[in-house]
């Protein structure tokens, strides 16, 4: 279980707070007084709010990713997409989603609402205590407070559905997807996060997945398989023989400042997931996570450069990706040997995962599905195999229980979402409005209307 | 009052440590040697260094979200004035306004010089401790050394300025400009400010602002509807009959990616505004702040679809802003639901707002007089309709008179200086310059000279 | 020396865990769990993550201030070689760096390998404790953990070789630079590094340079000088007369981007450099890193308005990192108005440096020698003649001392390097390949292929 808390506690101390009367201090009170300046609960909440940004910021990484790995045609509409879904993402998870996934009751699979986020914590709540069983004040968490651990979880649940929009890029109506990142992010993502960091039946059954490689990356993975597969190719990839005829994106400098900013989040993605700054498992989160990126841009430079005879900077930005996810699942349990290692194969099945699914015609215009889905499942999978966890008996078996669990779930999800969208109002923009490009079709806007290269 | 130090501790100092010697430590000395251990106030300065950081890179987002907004004629001109507005913002800071906004002695509406910034701080001292009025040695502030209490603040001084070079933008003469910017952050901007955070007149007549809706926001928003409405609209963007006609920006993913760093800096703009690192308050002033935006995002999101059937970029831009400007006045009082409302009226306000500006032919480019002069206005406002000081009597009046106070200052002091630079040296560019741009006009230069889309 | 640990205490501590068993406690695991959640130290490593996490952004600073300074046509090598670079510098030094920078033993001039990086720090390491030379379990360091330490120097190193990307794109070939960065700053940088921060010579020799302006900066400037010494200048950049003629960039908010991320950066740098979250010494130093900036962007600014009539952005924005590399070597020792004096001398010689460097025909298309290498060297001299140093007898010479030999080393060095690339496999690319663009010849890609400028 990711982290513990008592639900009923701003009910209880709301009546508290009556009951004592305004001028009196309760126990919570004096409890909050105090842990207001211990040192330690400040340090460590630093850190979580410091990763709390850091993970913000991994969506303007996405939107610039997209973007620039996408036509200028779609440019605005793809920003768009990466505006709305922080939004949206924070906001469903603020009415329901950290109630599914971190619920006061639940029957291990579904969670029972009996906390809502509005009641819970209101203005009064310090954020730093709850009370336990017997209603005896108590410290919320000594890693954050309150209000700290709701905002690093929302931030983390938008990413989600962010992945998904790269894969259906250029071709989705808009509509139809902001309906479906919605329900995926709020309800979704929430109920397998759950199973795993809520306390649910995953986290039982030894599952190890220490950042997210499968609960945020393959979900987002498993999201964005469906959705590109069931849109189909854009117009123009395959010809009438079937040969695929790369669509290259408008901006490569936009590409490289995304995949910075999301190894920059990162640090924040993985380094947050210690739930407290731990001065030791903090850092050495920290030193995996850059190990990993670092070994996957080098396998992917090295991967192009024998396959293509030239190296590739669009594989070597997603092999740094593909480093990141693959260490997610584990950060906390690897060497700096092992994690290079993790990294250098993330780095080369990304290469080939691209080819893989341009040839069965499943267009993922910037590698989202390689880079998610693919090393997700390879960084679970890295668990069983390096790591302190690696000599644990049956700790494959839980690791492929974690994966094709979330990912059936996941799947089936996004499957029937996607599907009800499809019949009902269509989730394909016409022909007319791809050629044109969705900015103008969905926006009525474009995204460089007085650009000029100013010395002609 | 934003915060309490005895000024003239330096001086003493200074005196303090001739007298003992330099081989013999001074009480002063024994107590920062303990502080500089001592781990609540290194947390604390920790979260204050980062929120100054943060606040710091703010500066780039309005560089970025400007540019983006404007014609690439102009862009050069754009981030020049950017650049120069952060150093010029600092400086001045230093030499006057952090005097002026925190002085020594004042009679509550204008500073008496008696600290100087150079002299108070000398190398020798360590910046945690203060002499109290017997001379005693006492520790400066709990929540940050006095060098970070100087940054933070330096640093958003320089954002007053930058707020009204986006609403004069791409017509506006470069030198006037700088001069007006160099008064305004300088002199205007701290007398206000002392008002209120420096303890003057306005804090005692229980006005609410807690991180600058009115104090930062507005007094450059007043700066921005002074200097556009001098200035006149760009040229063709109403036509012979008075009809407007949008003059478009060039570069979306700039405007975006302004907007993202613009948020990522509000959680230092709002969080810092602790002025500790509290783990209750800074953490929930994180999720108020966050709240807004999200909400201004759907908001904006959902009246532009509404009156122009498309949603639009642009505006949901805008609208994360303006949720952000909403909350910053009470992101200390509200509950979630609360926050979650002023962001949404702000973003739809931000929306009428640009039209409203349009149509008296106030002709702002970025639309900075409705994100930080409307908003502004607004989150001032909802002090007294939302959150914990909302059923305070007078509480109402109290926020009015602090609107119409630093608004009706600040417009004049905007007033003067811009009428001022126009009788003598003229603040607007020549009808040529305008049209070929202010790049080659104020600099001589292009921004994108050997931009070349490569595959043509 | 920056900084003390006792390398062997991976090892010992390994054998000691044997020898104690699984389930009893050793004293370093109580000393570990103790420190687990010693408040100071967790506040300290915080700010150290967070420092690591600034210089880890700069990398992409330098990455988008260099494609912003060049032609369109070299975007996808050069942003491909500031990616590549971050990965080797990363794993070079995890390799080989980190041992001969902080090694076990040395005799002053050149490290001995007692240490290896996976060795050392196994997982099971806490990376917080280590063992004293009569094996009892002490502290590793009281501002940071072994694994925070390591990744600070290593995000460090990588700058050293990015600031020679700069002053060598557009002609160099793709892999002799990467050969070149890989054994610079594999080990000409530690070495050089090990003479002052890891205890060497030169720190015995009272050199003062605090967070590097000659031991990273001119280290990377020499490198940058003898590269573009070597290289020749670019096609075009001099017609038949020898007459300079300028090659502009393509692209001015990337490298506005690139140098407001490289000053944001900078708080890490300098700010990290302390090596602790000592509240009076951190925030000091970014006191100082700031008002040098802003300093070196006012005279730069003045500089270029007087020599050209029109004040010019590039400039400007090199103003900005020469008043940086120029505090960089004293940003602990100065006072703010020295901080500005300092800043303003950089400023002004980064604008004469450039034309200095174009009239003797070294073409560096970013200005990488001038702001690295010249404002690197007038940094270290500054610590002679301002604060608190500059009193000390002998201080003058120990600067230069460490200017000279560092470079002489570093030239000599970066010399060999390019010469035995140049004679075995050539270091420039062919004419026909530099007149088309590297991204072709290199990568076989263009950077911005289906950029369209959308309403035309």
């Amino acid at each position: 279980m990711k982290r513990k808390f008592l639900f009923t506690a701003g009910i209880i101390a709301a009546s508290t707070a009556v009951l004592f009367g305004a001028d009196e201090k309760t126990p919570q009170d004096l409890l909050a007084e105090q842990l207001a300046s211990d040192p330690l609960l400040t340090a460590n909440n630093v850190w979580m709010m410091l990763c709390t940004a850091l993970v913000f910021i991994m969506h303007l990484g996405f939107g610039t990713v997209e973007a620039g790995f996408t036509q200028s045609k779609n440019t605005v509409n793809i920003l768009f997409k990466n505006t709305a879904i922080v939004a949206i993402g924070i906001l469903t998870y603020t009415i329901i989603g950290f109630n599914l996934m971190y619920p006061a009751d639940g029957n291990g699979f579904l969670a029972t609402f009996s906390r809502d986020l509005f009641g819970v914590a209101p203005l009064e709540n310090s954020g730093l205590t709850t009370l336990d069983e017997n209603g005896k004040a108590v410290i919320y968490n000594s890693g954050y407070s309150y209000w700290t651990d709701f905002l690093f979880q929302a931030m983390f649940a938008a990413t989600a559905a962010t992945i998904v929009s790269g894969a259906v890029a250029e071709r989705v109506k808009l509509g139809p997807f902001l309906i479906f990142s919605t329900i995926f992010v709020g309800i979704s993502y929430p109920i397998t996060g759950y199973w795993q960091w809520g306390g649910g039946w995953l986290s039982e059954a030894g599952f190890h997945d220490f950042a997210g490689s499968t609960l945020v990356h393959s979900v987002g993975g498993w999201g964005a398989l469906i959705g590109a597969f069931l849109l189909g190719p854009r117009l123009g990839k395959y010809n009438a023989n079937g040969d695929m005829r790369p669509i290259l994106g408008h901006n490569m400098p936009l590409a490289a400042i995304g995949v910075f900013l999301l190894w920059l989040g990162w640090f924040g993605f993985n380094g947050g997931s210690v739930l407290s700054a731990h001065p030791g498992d903090t850092s050495r989160v920290l030193v995996t996570t850059t190990l990993a990126s670092a070994a996957g841009i080098m396998s992917a430079m090295a991967t192009t450069w024998v396959l293509f005879k030239k190296p590739d900077l669009g594989m070597v930005l997603n092999g740094a990706l593909a480093g990141l996810v693959g260490i997610t699942a584990g950060a906390d349990l690897m060497s700096p040997m092992e994690s290079i290692i993790i990294g250098l194969i993330a780095g080369v099945l990304v290469v080939f995962s691209v080819r893989f699914f341009d040839k069965i015609k499943i267009d993922d215009p910037v590698g989202a599905i390689s880079v998610h889905l693919i090393c997700g499942v390879w960084g679970t999978l890295a668990v069983a195999f390096f790591g302190t966890k690696s000599g644990e008996p049956g700790q494959l078996m839980a690791q492929i229980k974690g994966i094709v669990s979330v990912g059936a779930f996941s799947l089936v999800v996004a499957f029937i979402l996607f599907m009800i969208l499809k019949v009902t109002v269509g989730i394909r923009v016409s022909e007319a409005e791809e050629t044109e490009g969705l900015d103008i079709g969905e926006h009525g806007a474009h995204a460089y209307p007085t650009f000029t290269k100013s010395n002609v």
